[in-house]
């Protein structure tokens, strides 16, 4: 397992590579409290994330990654006038319009932190989670909901405006329980205890977070 | 972790259920060769499995459990006239149309086997596949594909007819994309040794298992 002195760099690097993403706008606008609960534990830093968002993608399959392209992301919500702009232009193959709870990868110093993290993040519903790997970083979790929406929007047929109303509603409502969720698993990790790291920028929380780890 | 007499115990107890389950017709009509490419690894049973199925459920959300019911379920293909009738009967909360590649839920002696069962299951395409705990009974690993449809298919607005004949056949083809992914884990699994034990109903099936156990 990864030793004391290659963590404390892993974690460092992660955790410059947080503050720059955020620096030049990469992180998802509403991840920040989340990952500096996450941040916070001594053995623990998060690999990558994401908050929940509402994408349409051409594709045959919703899951390819190949012949496939994104062609609307929101992290935010979907505006009906936006679904509706989408829907009228030309596309390749099928439209999907995808809904996705948030997503966290975290990697952990150890099993023992790894379980207590997977623990408390089912606990409030992250239910599909699990270790996906461990390597010389550590053991890396996968934090992840139920709450998905993964719904063919075009072949041929477009949807009329009527579903395509019934369709923006529901999708918000689905992001919006997602969101929910990760503020949930936010306040219950910071509620097990050995949070004392704050993920701050000054130099007290450099320091503070240097000691600690 | 498990010492060798309970592993043997816990694993002639899940194939005795799986021979009564088949028995019963309670497993998937298309799971058997997959099941028995597993059990016959040593440090493998299987614990829980789906061969990938259609559903639809009356439901405000996909992922609810309660305020949700199932109505119909099908693991070979969904026929278009069942749904027409499904769309014209009355329902409660949301239609929706739920196509879910294979799960597979196994539990490995040890850590090594639980990664050399990933490192297979993910090579072939069970990308969300990972360790969901570790127990008296050993390591418990789900597999999983990303192969998934989670369709609104009616809140107030019912689809038009050209669009539930888009939608099943959408539907079906996802569902044969999941199953050759099954039938690449079989042979993924049988490939890659240690598959000396034949889970046979016949007693010189039988004592192979127990002697290599």
């Amino acid at each position: 397992m990864v030793n004391d002195s290659e963590w404390i760099r892993f974690k460092e690097e992660a955790r410059a590579r947080l503050l720059r993403d955020r620096e030049i706008g990469y992180l998802d606008p509403d991840i920040w409290d989340l990952l500096e609960a996450f941040m916070g534990r001594e053995k623990t830093f998060t690999y990558s994330s994401c908050s929940g968002r509402i994408t349409v993608i051409d594709s045959f399959y919703p899951w390819s990654r190949k012949d496939s392209s994104v062609i609307y992301k929101n992290h935010l919500m979907l505006p009906s006038d936006e679904l509706l702009r989408i829907i009228e232009r030309k596309h390749m193959r099928r439209l999907w319009l995808i809904v996705q709870g948030p997503i966290l990868h975290a990697y952990t110093k150890d099993y023992e932190e790894a379980w207590t993290i997977l623990k408390t993040a089912r606990e409030v519903g992250f239910k599909h989670s699990g270790i996906l790997v461990e390597n010389r970083k550590g053991v890396l979790v996968e934090l992840r909901t139920g709450i998905r929406m993964v719904h063919l929007l075009k072949d041929k047929v477009p949807p009329t405006l009527e579903e395509m109303e019934e369709i923006v509603k529901v999708a918000n409502e689905i992001l919006a329980k997602g969101k929910e969720k990760k503020d949930q698993l936010r306040e219950a990790i910071l509620s097990i205890g050995n949070n004392s790291v704050k993920l701050g920028e000054n130099p007290e929380g450099e320091s503070q977070l240097h000691n600690s780890v």
